[in-house]
C-alpha cells in the first residue's frame, strides 16, 4: 500500500439478522458492541475505549429514537465522544470511515464502531420511510426502492441483454449464490437453498424484480474494535489491517444521473480505493458487495472493474455454471477470481440497513482470521485482500473499504 | 497551545434563522454553503472541497429526507467524501469534530463544514419530535424538553437560590441580555428588546419555564470552510484557527444521572478543551453557550469552571446590572470578563436545532475578525480566545470547540 494502514481490527460482534421482536437498537448495540470488546483476543477493557462510532438510517421513525450518542453513552457506561452518522444503507460504513481517520488523525487510539437497524417493527410502512433515501420526486411519482431498481434492471436487460434468457437467468443466479452462501452462517436471516425456478416463481414486486431479487426487511447489531496499527499485537496476534477507506456520492435522485446503467459513487471510490491499497483487483480475493437487489451486485462486478461495463452478466452465469455444487462459488475472470458475499451478503445474511456496513467487516475479519467455522472459505493462499462495498439509496453515495492480511 | 491547531477557518456563510416559509433544508443548505464559499477573501473554487461534514437532527420526520451525503452532492455539484452527523442540538458541532480530526488526519485538506434544521414547518408537533433526544421513559412520562428543563431549573432554584428572588431574576436576565444581544445582528430571529417583567409574565410552560425562558423553533443553515492550519495563507490573510475540539457524552436520560444540576458532559469537554488549547478560562475573550432555556446558560457559566456551582446566578445578576446599557453586557468574575452570546444565543439568534453548532463558530469567527459590523464587541485588544459550547438533549453530548486569533 502507498501509506501506512488506517487502523487496524482487532475485535468483531454482532448479532443475528432476522425479526428479532424481543430487541430494541438498544439492546442489540449492547449485545453487538459486548460480543466486540469480549472477542479481542488478549483482552481489552471498557474502559480503553476511547471514542465509539455509530451508524444507523431510520431509529426516528423506527424506534422514535435520537441522539444515539446519548443512548450509547447510558447502554455502554462511557462518557467519551461519540458520532452518530446517516447515510441510508451506507451509514454504518460512514462511521467506519470517519473511525479511520479520527485513528488516523493521531487523537483516538481504539475505538468501537457500530451500526444498527430495527426495521421489523414497522411493518409494511417500512416501505415508505426506506424512501427518504431516495428523492421526494421519485417518492411522489409513486417509486419504491424496488422500483427504483427495477428501473436500473429493466434498463440493464433491455440495453445489455437484449433477446437473451442468459441475462435473467444470471440475475437470479445471484440470489441463488447468496442463499447456497448463508447456509453455514449461523447469523443468517436466510439459511435456505433457493432453485432459479424460485426466484421466477417469486411474487412479482416491481417488474423485473421479484421477491427473491430482493434483500429482505432486518434488524441487527454489528460493532467491531479499531486500534492503532502501532498497537494491535497488544490486542492480538492477528489483526486485520484497513488501509482504503474511501467515500464518493452522487445525486441522491436516480433521474438527474448521466446513467442507470452504472452506479458512478462505486465507480469513484473502488478506483480510489484500490490506488490508496496500491493493489489491483487480481489482488483481491474476497469482496462484501452491497446486493441490496440482485442487480446491484451486478453493477458492482462492473462498476469495480472485474468485468467490463454490459458483460457482468456472462462472467457472473459462466461462474456459477462452472462452480455449482461448491461450498462457496467464486466469480472468475481473466486472471482472477473472488469470492463474493461468502456470509450470504444482503440477500441471505439480511439487510438491516445501518448495520450492513459494519456487517461487511465482520465477515471479512472471521473470513481472514480463519474464523469462520464450517462456512469458511477456500482460497488457495491466505485471503490477503478483501474489499467491502457499502453504498447509500440507489447510488447517493458508495464506501469502499479494503482490508489486508498483512501490510 | 498544545499541539498545532486542528483547521484554520477561511470562509463562514448562513441564512436568517426564524420562520423561513418559503424555504427547505436543500435551498438552506445551498444558500449557506454558497455564502461559505463565496465569502472566502482570496478565492476558492467549489472543486477545492475535498469531503463535506454536514449536521442535522430531524430532517427525517420534518421533511422525510435521509441520506443527506446524496442531496448534498446535488444541490452543490460535488461528488466528494461527505458525512452527516446527528446528535440532536449538537449535531453540526459533531460534524465539526469530525471535519477537524479529518484534516489533522492529513487526509483532506479543504472541506465544508454545515449544519440546517427545518423546523417550523411541523408547528406543535415539533415539541414532541424533540423528544426523540430524550429518554422514551421520559416522553412516556409526560416530559417535553421545557419539562425537563423545568426539573432542572426548579431544582437550582430550590438548592442554590432557597428563598431568593434574585435568583428568579437572574434566570431571567440571561434572556433579557441574549435579546438585547440580537437587536444588531441582522440574521437573528428575535432583534427586539424585552424587559425581565415581560418574561415573568409571558406564557408559563413548564413551571417555572416560562416562554421567554425558552429559545424557539426555527429554520436555517450556516456552513464554514475549513482548511489544514499550513495552507489557510493561501486563501486569506486573516484565518482563525480551532485549536480546541472535544466531545464528551453522558446518560440521554435526566433520570439516571448523578446530578441534574450540572452536565457532566459539559464539564469533561470544557476542562478537556482548555487543556488541549493550553488556556485557562481567564484566556477566553468570547463564548458562546447553549442557552436552549435560560437555566442552561447558567450551568454552562458554573461546568465551565467561570463561577462555582451554585454561584452562578449571583455572578450573573451582578455583572447585569453593572452593565445595563451597554452595547454588550459581559459577565465577570475574579480577574476574567467574558462576552457571552453576543449575537443573542439560541435565545434570540434562534435555535434551528442542527445549524446551532456551527452557528456558534460563524459568530465567533465574524467577531473576531471584526467584521460583525454593529454587533462588533469591543474587547481590550483582540477576540485572542472564543470557546464554543454545544450540547445535545438535556446534556447527553456535548462538543465544545475553542477558536483563536492567532497561533
Amino acid at each position: 500500500m502507498t501509506g501506512k494502514p488506517y487502523a487496524a481490527i482487532i475485535g468483531v460482534g454482532r448479532t443475528r439478522f432476522g425479526e428479532l421482536w424481543y430487541e430494541n437498537p438498544e439492546s442489540m448495540v449492547v449485545k453487538a458492541g459486548l460480543d466486540a470488546l469480549e472477542s479481542v483476543d488478549k483482552g481489552l477493557h471498557r474502559a480503553d475505549i476511547q471514542a465509539c462510532y455509530f451508524g444507523s438510517f431510520m431509529y426516528q421513525v423506527t424506534n422514535k429514537l435520537g441522539l444515539v450518542p446519548g443512548y450509547i453513552s447510558r447502554e455502554l457506561g462511557l462518557n467519551v465522544p461519540m458520532t452518530q452518522t446517516e447515510a441510508a444503507c451506507a451509514s454504518s460504513s460512514s462511521a467506519l470511515h470517519n473511525a479511520c481517520l479520527a485513528i488516523k488523525s493521531g487523537v483516538y487510539d481504539v475505538v468501537l464502531v457500530g451500526g444498527f437497524e430495527k426495521m421489523t417493527d414497522r411493518y409494511g410502512k417500512i416501505v415508505d420511510d426506506l424512501m427518504f433515501a431516495a428523492d421526494p420526486h421519485e417518492f411522489d411519482s409513486g417509486f419504491t426502492f424496488s422500483g427504483l431498481y427495477a428501473t436500473i434492471m429493466a434498463r440493464y436487460m433491455y440495453e445489455f441483454g437484449r433477446n437473451n434468457e442468459k441475462c435473467r437467468i444470471a440475475l437470479a443466479q445471484i440470489a441463488v449464490k447468496n442463499h447456497h452462501h448463508a447456509v453455514k452462517n449461523p447469523y443468517a436471516q436466510f439459511r435456505n437453498e433457493i432453485t432459479i425456478e424460485d426466484v421466477f416463481k417469486s411474487t412479482l414486486i416491481a417488474d423485473p424484480i421479484r421477491l427473491l431479487h430482493c434483500s429482505p426487511v432486518s434488524d441487527g447489531a454489528v460493532a467491531v474494535v479499531l486500534c492503532k496499527p502501532e498497537i494491535a499485537r497488544k490486542y492480538t496476534d492477528d489483526p486485520i489491517y484497513i488501509v482504503a477507506s474511501q467515500q464518493a456520492t452522487d445525486h441522491v435522485s436516480l433521474f438527474s444521473r448521466v446513467s442507470t446503467l452504472e452506479i458512478r459513487a462505486t465507480k469513484l471510490a473502488v478506483s480510489k480505493a484500490l490506488k490508496e491499497a496500491g493493489i489491483t483487483l487480481k489482488d483481491v480475493n474476497m469482496a462484501e458487495a452491497h446486493d441490496c437487489f440482485t442487480i446491484e451486485e451486478c453493477l458492482f462486478m462492473e462498476d469495480s472493474g472485474f468485468y467490463n461495463k454490459g458483460e457482468g452478466w456472462k462472467g457472473i452465469q459462466e461462474s456459477i455454471d462452472s462452480f455449482v455444487g461448491s461450498k462457496h462459488i467464486p466469480y472468475v475472470g481473466d486472471g482472477w477470481e473472488v469470492f463474493v458475499n461468502v456470509g450470504g451478503g444482503l440477500k441471505a445474511d439480511g439487510h438491516p440497513v445501518g448495520a450492513t456496513g459494519v456487517r461487511q467487516i465482520y465477515e471479512c475479519f472471521k473470513q481472514m482470521r480463519y474464523e469462520a467455522n464450517e462456512n469458511q472459505v477456500s482460497v488457495e493462499g491466505d485471503i490477503r485482500y478483501a474489499l467491502c462495498h457499502n453504498i447509500g439509496g440507489s447510488g447517493g453515495i458508495a464506501n469502499v473499504h479494503i482490508l489486508a492480511r498483512e501490510v
